[in-house]
């Protein structure tokens, strides 16, 4: 997988987080992932096409994650993962795939993107049916874990 | 949305089943879906786009019905949601995407398909969001039911 193509997420994951959620989170060590481990949650999944690639990304909340992020970003308390909150996950998912989109297009890319669907449910895993590689980072928040994962093909 | 979107996804689901699993779908009425409500175990998400329109499908079984059509398909015996089953969900949704492309795609639709993303964790619910309507569609099979979401916006 061309790595052009991850950079985009981590910059506009930390970029909306920010200026949305006013909500820092830093990304340790991308690693390839070979296996269902990283478990959240709740979870967006979209997917992205251009002409020279196919591609989908999901974004995987821990409760306490996404519980302080909705909170930050709609100034209310949720206590748990309700339809509002699953709402904002989607929400998030366009923002941080419109973000990196803009980026992706100034380096030739012109993705389309898909219709985001979000997963609810405590624990569950994701994985990506791809001969390619599938990257996952793992963001820190003050308030717990979330990962970004994306897969594409060429 | 545009019903002509719908029915690609009906056949094709009931003709994978049938001649990968051997097994039997018979849908019951679609619905609109207003709420999380069908729950799974297991489930495919892919998106779509074509220059009309973008959506995306997901499909979410009940571990009796995938571990059913999985020992179908397979030959074998899995006894437990594990990483071959949901490797076989990301296999079915791509082949009743696929399915579904073709028929689009003699109704004028030249539709891209993004990279299968699969969920496993019990009892999980899916949303969409769009603000166009999302059409859910049950089916039956002798060991249990899946339900086939189906969203577009124009």
């Amino acid at each position: 997988m061309n790595v052009e193509f991850v950079n985009p997420f981590l910059i506009s994951t930390a970029n909306v987080l920010s200026t949305m959620a006013k909500t820092e989170a830093k990304f340790s060590k991308p690693f390839l992932k070979t296996d269902r481990s990283a478990k959240g949650d709740v979870t967006g999944i979209i997917g992205m096409n251009c002409s020279q690639a196919r591609g989908s990304l999901a974004i995987t909340f821990t409760e306490a994650a996404i519980l302080h992020i909705y909170n930050q970003m709609l100034g209310e308390t949720a206590k748990e993962v309700n339809d509002d909150v699953v709402d904002c996950v989607g929400e998030i998912t366009n923002m941080i795939t419109s973000g990196a989109k803009a980026i992706l297009s100034e380096k030739g890319y012109q993705f389309e993107l898909a219709i985001p669907t979000m997963v609810a449910g405590n624990n569950h895993s994701i994985s990506h049916k791809t001969k390619g590689s599938v990257i996952c980072v793992p963001f820190d928040t003050i308030a717990g874990s979330l990962f970004v994962e994306v897969c594409f093909e060429e």
